[in-house]
């Protein structure tokens, strides 16, 4: 009995995932070990690491002078890592705030000595909105660009790829990465928190360009230097070998389903259904900026706050759970990545249909 | 059909702990959600986790002046982790080199600007002793006092806690913790990777005392730090969940099996029959002094090297998997953590003394 889990992540993944691991946990690849047990250095699981990285290479056709890198400590570790790995103390790099979570990579920016020039920042729109496209302009000191392309906690999507005048490009795609096709070559190095569209919390993965490698500072800690772990194939140390795993049969699922091209029009499709219902009522609002509303996270209000309690508590009695808007924004958000079908938008939309005509 | 792995780690689990994970996979708790889509922040997480750190304190009895962090990035990170949160560059620390292990976090402490000073190295004995608890003197201006208890790789374990003058104490515990009761406040830091005797890789356990928090230096990566991982009950960033959630059931089942005593007990006993066994064989040896061999690795070698193929194949085909020795050592290691059962170890013994009847 499965539920529609609209959280934000960890989040929903493909059911045809889950219950392949499940069949297999004791017993992977007739072996007599779970996938768990064996070595990460053993023949059996290079080739499920292989398999996971080649299939993301397909899938994100990334170029070859791209090194792919299984790594741990989430995002919130690639807020450190980059700069150590991009930059020396005093130097300067630029970094668009769209949100909290560009927020906190300023600020381990800053605490890892950089001179931040933050070349717009969305406080006036209330983070609702992202800067128009001409409106950016990246110093030529500037040793990269940073943004977050999707605030999972706002809601804000970027429509576009921010121009970085030859400065590398650096995104955190952890809530938007494999969610639409992608054109890898604008960017020098892409990361994401696997816990949204990619697996279980636990792995991060990381594209750079070869280009970017060997720069890292004295004292970067090995796990952190890209270069150290493209050297040893992301094996410096035990890589999260289920994580991986997952990872890999969830990328089949994707590929199953028709790539990236039809998971960007079944994500569209989505997310119109959804914002059309939120626009189409009074009872519900969504405070985003067209231009800038997120395909993954729609946070959305109720006309009375006092409402929300009972929205939540019939939602989930109707199998519709973590709607729960992070606490910093109220109200709900609808977390609606990769694995969330049609059929759970739906079912929500017609819930709140239902809760309106109640409580309206 | 389950086989008898004897992998280094990711190792051997408990089968009680994997059933429970695979039952409910797909369905966690009757939630609807698998445990690995479940938000880190949702109270049924939450309960998850403060249950795996609760049993863990119950089992290793920890003092109440100590934190128990849950990390990512395994011991290489913490080889990292422990210069940037005890010290500054210029100061010194000492350390105990028994093998490969020790060996690469004193490199790494170098790396980190520290004078280290290496109290004993144990090269003359090939890396096969420990040196004498009297021969060890730790100098006042260390800032700790650093030793590997167990070397996966040599088969080489401590009998005794080394004195340190009043200079906190670290261990790398990754392939000894939980094998036996442990004095938890001889130390002033544990770490340990968890994919021996705690879980699937992807999750390091770290064990601080509160009076060494709050001194990391400037630019520590937040998710190495002990004082910010401590401040938010590991949850600075998305922690592994589903590690964290297996470590619960495999400390279950260590306290259903009779808590770390009968552990301990269970363990001499294996290790004694394996090196008993090797010992009682012109055929076979293990090159590690008596008062120095490990409970929970034991390398082993064949009288004539050119039967190792043969010897690795037939065990694989008797379901002893994962005999091959560390590439550095050759040969043949049986890991025989706590998931190890005797009658694995019995089956191990009965094929090496048929393997002799044969080739002997």
């Amino acid at each position: 009995m499965r539920v529609y889990n609209f959280s934000a992540g960890p989040a929903m993944l493909p059911l045809q995932a889950l219950e392949r691991a499940q069949a297999e946990l004791t017993d992977w690849q007739g072996s007599g070990m779970s996938v768990v047990e064996v070595s990460h250095r053993g023949k059996a699981f290079v080739k499920c690491a292989a398999h996971a990285e080649q299939t993301l290479r397909e899938l994100l056709a990334v170029p070859d002078d791209y090194r792919v890198l299984f790594l741990q400590g989430g995002a919130t570790a690639q807020f450190d890592a980059v700069p150590l790995n991009l930059t020396r103390p005093g130097q300067s790099a630029a970094y668009i705030k769209t949100g909290a979570w560009s927020g906190k990579a300023i600020a381990a920016a800053r605490a890892q000595g950089l001179e931040v020039a933050v070349i717009a920042d969305q406080a006036d729109g209330k983070y609702t909105t992202v800067p128009a496209a001409d409106s950016l302009t990246t110093p030529d000191d500037a040793a990269y660009l940073h943004y977050t392309p999707n605030e999972t906690i706002g809601g804000v999507e970027f429509g576009y790829i921010p121009a970085s005048a030859g400065v590398p490009l650096v995104a955190d795609m952890s809530s938007t990465i494999l969610s639409r096709p992608l054109d890898v070559a604008r960017y020098g190095v892409i990361y994401a928190g696997a816990q949204k569209n990619m697996g279980p919390a636990g792995l991060t993965v990381v594209l750079v360009r070869d280009d970017l490698l060997g720069q890292a500072r004295p004292g970067t800690p090995s796990v952190l230097d890209y270069a150290a772990m493209a050297a040893s194939d992301s094996m410096l140390n035990t890589p999260p070998t289920f994580a991986i795993y997952l990872l890999g049969l969830i990328l089949d699922w994707i590929g199953q389903a028709g790539g990236l091209a039809a998971m960007g029009a079944r994500n569209q499709a989505k997310a119109a259904a959804l914002y059309g219902a939120i626009d189409g009522s009074d009872f519900y609002a969504n405070p985003v900026a067209p231009d800038a509303r997120s395909w993954m996270n729609v946070p959305f209000t109720l006309r009375d706050p006092a409402l929300d309690g009972d929205f939540l508590a019939q939602a989930e009695a109707n199998g519709l759970t973590n709607l729960k808007g992070h606490r910093s924004v109220g109200g709900m958000r609808a977390s609606i990545y990769n694995a969330m079908p049609m059929e759970g938008v739906a079912a929500l939309i017609d819930f709140m249909a239902d809760f309106e005509r109640r409580h309206g």
